[in-house]
């Protein structure tokens, strides 16, 4: 993949605001933020999108999110917030390499802002999806 | 916590369109989708919010999340698309169970909407609040 912002602040050629670094993951606070205290969380393996990368890698990401949440929380004095990884340059992807952003919603709006227009799953439609869905899984 | 009805999912009383299972994970299609293929993924322990996650709940739905990604955009054909979760009323958060949405995001706009204002954050700003949250998370 391609070399991005996000591989240089890893090999430490480029500063940071760091938050919390181990063995597979790294984070810091982002220079655009949605929210004050708005956070990423990217693993230190290069990969673009989250279904590239190690089993390893994505657990340590699992394993952070909530520590890191919980700390930016208590820091900023906010309790609602939303987690969000982007995948793709539709899905509003802008640096790539994988990154979950930590944004506290605050009581003024900021945050992050989310358009839901939600349809509808007919039984019989559903039930064909997700059969085939778990049969990838196997 | 209050009994929500992913509760009720997990102990399989009312019924779900799964797509996976494991010790820790449950997931199953989203009946209100944003785009076909719209996929939740949740922890079997009862948690209102991401924070509150035991570390092995966390560990485990970090690992499933990628694969049941990849199993989503192989069945659906899209290779974009957007993970979300969402904490608290004021972040969107409609079932106060933890709860990740996988969506893909077609070229017809279907999928998630996203309003993005970002403000900048100061050198100075930057170096304290990093410092704060980093003291809490050692």
């Amino acid at each position: 993949m391609a070399e991005t912002i996000f591989n240089r602040i890893i090999a430490g050629e480029v500063p940071c605001h760091k938050v919390y670094e181990d063995e597979w993951v790294l984070s810091f606070l982002d220079v655009g933020p949605l929210s004050v205290g708005h956070t990423l969380v990217i693993p230190k393996q290069a990969a673009e999108k989250l279904h590239q990368l190690s089993e390893e890698s994505a657990a340590a990401l699992g394993r952070a999110l909530p520590r890191i949440a919980k700390a930016v929380m208590a820091v900023t004095g906010t309790s609602d917030y939303n987690i969000l990884q982007n995948n793709g340059a539709a899905a509003h992807q802008a640096v790539m390499h994988v990154h979950f952003h930590i944004s506290p919603k605050y009581p003024d709006g900021s945050g992050l802002g989310i358009g839901w227009k939600p349809g509808s799953l007919g039984n019989e439609q559903g039930a064909e999806l997700a059969a085939k869905i778990a049969a990838k899984l196997r």
